[in-house]
């Protein structure tokens, strides 16, 4: 008997591509978004439960410690983008990713936001902080993300941020999905996503702009359609973790136990 | 309301050590078995489950399939053990480790050993080397083990083998049960595991003794049993993800999908 092995798709995880040639820019932008219609993490299953109101106070707190992980990374992440190019341009333009984070004199930056979310859910700051309870797949994922952009081409460094494109539908719902749905959800500690509302498009632009332009063979293109693929891979193996975790029930040894768990 | 933080365990994910201190060689082997005894992932329920004949030839498949790219990183792994000492005995001593996988002359070695399993369970060898179906999680957490003993200190990367210490006990249970549960397993499928087990322990010794030797203070025999829980987390995870994907039911998008899926 052998098993089955799935029809050749569109593009798989080996990253080698199939289907439509990627023989010029437009190509390339109908193949990412093809990815992203596929693989962005709106589809999956413990999104769905979040957003609909599904889920306990202490399997929203779960996910929002975890996410915690990928949040305060982002600006590591950038930085080491930042390190790749001797192009000051390039560099002028990808640094307000770091202050968006980070914060700056008048703002507070996206990492305080996000601890306003935790904090508003209840969990002690310096709990979220300390990295404690984490999920070991959280940062086995989120580190492979920084590790690829210190080791990939400048170019897959840059495409793998564009999960960004699709980001703004997610967050939308996001907002009005657990405003509607929880009550012990308040607009200011949704206050994160309100803000990135009006990032991610600047910064989902700029990238999609730097890839039609800088990627200029078939090769090249197919390299950032498999950052691309990475990258949902990233987001996905988060939401899978926390799926097994706390809402099949098996959370691994030494990581967060909600006070409400079973 | 306030999350549920457990209380201070013997040891925690963060890596900061309470409990007895670790003023000697003796302690330090006490607090590395008792890590073994809670962490190891001999108490897996996946591992229940394939042991105690409770999978179908599917899941054992995809087991097979993940696992495989662990077996084949264990040898770039050790590869970059090797290039952390100026130590030549050491690298000598070590360097057989890499042979037990890649071969030698009369000894086809441990990853062909592994493709006689993979194979004998049906699965097409050109498919199962591709890494084309492997979990995205799975990568992420053996990366992560590749990368630990590339970046942290040459004790750490040693001490991180210590699992081995563990391995025996599985590997007894794992030949006897699957060989008794299963009619698809022969004892010549099983011929990686019957080879482990007199490689194993004298693998675990010289790391034992290495770390009892070289760890000096209470603060290097804590970062010795940090590198022991973080490859419990590493061989955790991979579980944690065959689990979720093919018990519960939930493979991610491109991920290897069994004939006898439901």
């Amino acid at each position: 008997m052998n098993a089955h092995q799935p029809p050749a798709p569109d593009f798989d995880t080996t990253f080698h591509f199939t289907g439509e040639p990627l023989d010029d820019a437009e190509a390339l932008e109908r193949r990412l978004r093809a990815i992203g219609a596929a693989r962005y993490h709106d589809r999956h299953p413990f999104h769905h439960l979040l957003h609909d109101g599904k889920l306990t106070l202490g399997q929203v707190q779960a996910w929002a410690l975890n996410r915690w992980y990928y949040q305060s990374s982002i600006p590591i992440k950038d930085a080491l983008v930042i390190s790749r190019f001797r192009d000051r341009a390039l560099r002028r333009e990808w640094r307000h990713r770091i202050e968006d984070h980070d914060g700056r004199d008048n703002d507070a930056g996206g990492i305080d936001r996000w601890l306003l979310l935790t904090t508003g859910l209840g969990l002690d700051p310096d709990y979220v902080t300390s990295a404690r309870g984490v999920l070991p797949a959280t940062r086995f994922a989120v580190d492979a993300y920084v590790s690829f952009v210190a080791t990939r081409s400048p170019l897959e460094a840059i495409a793998s941020s564009l999960t960004e494109l699709f980001a703004p539908n997610i967050h939308e719902r996001r907002i009005s999905g657990m405003l509607e749905n929880y009550d012990f959800i308040t607009p200011e500690i949704m206050t994160y996503f309100k803000t990135r509302l009006g990032q991610a498009p600047r910064d989902a632009g700029f990238a999609l702009d730097y890839v039609r332009t800088h990627a200029r063979t078939p090769e090249s293109r197919a390299l950032v359609c498999e950052a691309l693929v990475f990258k949902t891979e990233v987001l996905w193996v988060q939401l899978d973790a926390l799926y097994h975790a706390y809402v099949t029930g098996h959370p691994p040894p030494g990581a967060f136990v909600p006070e409400d768990a079973p």
